[in-house]
């Protein structure tokens, strides 16, 4: 990481956009040129980045031979729109918008390194992983040696940031139209979200699963390396603004140690054990910090075989910004 | 039913115990005199039963032989306190606080009918499940000729009314706190629930399982007449009023005809099947309603033998409250 890339940062105002551009200044990413790219609609706003001010262009005219890397954090129309042009100019590139197939662009957890990955080969394309895989895939790997796991159960309680600023300010807007007994019209999401949970984020397939349930089973999966794993996934949209709850059931091939677990996950990188008894929340722990934080470790009621746990994440940071800061150091480290 | 009987109702100023007084009037239940009751702090107040204001009085003075069939819809200590003198005094009970266990209070299910039960003899004492139970196990027992339940992972959001009436004040308190940007003092819970989700109701015991998600696996195991079902529970408090929302997986001993599962669902007795695609929850649609929502019927990601299923349903009413009296109702016409 001796040498400074030149970047360009496509979605930048966005929620991630904008933590990517304080994580870059925070953890002293060696950037040189930091270019900051929106549709046409968001560009001339500017952002701050190392004491100046950063003004936002437009996508459509930009030049990606002047890059090095390029971080997709808009929609996955944006990546699918420009992700061809971007390698053409031979920029690598890493798409938040889980827009591209794993098979293509396989997606990295940043604290397993990249021995399990594919040799990328110059311009190369990678997937950051989505915020509850990112959280899931995290607890599982520091289980590994202890852990074999045969199944999995996730249920992931998603924050409304999970649809960007406009979800944010769907639920603002819903709950204090609520509070003050204004009838209600539900914008973006298709019903009432303040005070309510929502049993699906986007659309079903034929079999009845959201593209996000699968796209989070293939991840899990891959950044495993259990291509059979059974992963069996509800995301449901919660009242909260930042920061994702998950519930997550592992079923092992043998009793499972609580005790032991418990130590493998106190003090492992990237993950906050809270003590037995106490529980963290998203809110609460989560939001703002660049840990996971995981609670209530259980075995089955009736179950040894099983483990329980409750996964708290900031979703727009580790989830998302922060982890795909660490693939990028991981990355350039070795292809870049 | 012919025959009227004399009720009394502990804890009528609560949630529930509102609920029930609504109930008993609209079904027409056969109630001659109807005994309000409550803690000497609530005693004085009054509510509207058949058209004329009935006060609620004093529990400790009561006379339990004036009545045939009391319901306890205040909190466990209370039924713990009371239940041995109303039965001593030939009353009949049912316990809608969870407070007995179950192999001396057995659960009713309604719709299941009184086969399964063991014979209650004079003056008999049955518990109301648990709202999640209810919703569970009805649809479960619906299920049944089609699909023997191996394990049931449970994820329930439970909403704030779970905690009765103060825990819907403190979420009305929190939010509008924190919509005004004034600090925040957790009164009740112990921490903020407001736009956020608590990965727990109450405390755990050393294996780190809630009184709750242990009395909802016993519920349900014994509903649905299988003591050796593996249940796995997490109960959640989400940041909603009333309606509880429940992500169930259920793993079968061979692949699940997903069809038949819903042609078995759509018209089963209280069961309202929201069509593909569509979903239902608890706010939109459960809330005031007696039956209980489901959508989302689908097979795991990559299990054929597992079945995944939405629930909304309202935990006052269902839940608790209609419940209870169609469990009256069931009761009586057998067993006074």
């Amino acid at each position: 990481m001796s040498q400074s890339i030149n970047i360009a940062l496509i979605g930048a105002t966005g929620n991630v956009g904008e933590a990517l551009v304080e994580l870059l200044e925070e953890r002293d990413f060696p950037v040189k040129d930091l270019h900051l790219l929106a549709s046409s609609e968001s560009a001339g706003q500017s952002l701050s980045f190392r004491g100046r001010q950063v003004r936002v262009r437009s996508l459509e005219a930009f030049d990606f031979t002047q890059v090095q890397l390029a971080f997709f954090a808009a929609g996955a129309e944006v990546t699918r729109a420009y992700h061809e042009t971007v390698l053409a100019a031979g920029c690598s590139l890493i798409d938040l918008s889980s827009a591209l197939p794993l098979e293509q662009a396989p997606c990295v957890l940043p604290e397993l390194g990249i021995e399990g990955l594919p040799a990328l080969a110059k311009p190369w394309k990678v997937s950051a992983p989505t915020p509850s895989a990112v959280a899931c895939a995290l607890v599982l790997a520091t289980l590994k040696p202890l852990l074999q796991p045969q199944q999995l159960q996730l249920t992931a309680m998603l924050s409304m940031s999970t649809l960007g600023r406009s979800g944010v300010q769907e639920l603002a807007r819903q709950t204090a139209e609520l509070l003050n007994a204004r009838p209600l019209e539900p914008k973006g999401v298709d019903r009432q979200v303040a005070f309510n949970v929502l049993a699906q984020v986007g659309a079903v397939d034929e079999q009845g699963h959201a593209e996000l349930e699968r796209r989070l089973a293939a991840e899990i999966r891959q950044l495993l390396g259990l291509p059979a794993l059974s992963v069996a996934a509800t995301c449901a949209l919660v009242p909260v603004f930042f920061g994702d709850s998950l519930a997550l059931s592992v079923q092992g091939d043998a009793d499972i140690d609580i005790t032991a677990v418990q130590q493998l996950l106190d003090g492992a990188q990237g993950i906050e054990l809270v003590e037995a008894g106490d529980y963290p929340t998203a809110v609460g722990d989560a939001v703002g910090q660049d840990q996971v934080y995981v609670g209530r470790v259980r075995a089955g009621i009736s179950d040894p075989r099983q483990l329980n746990l409750w996964i708290a994440s900031d979703n727009v940071r580790k989830g998302a910004a922060l982890n795909a800061v660490q693939i990028a150091e991981l990355l350039i480290k070795h292809y870049l």
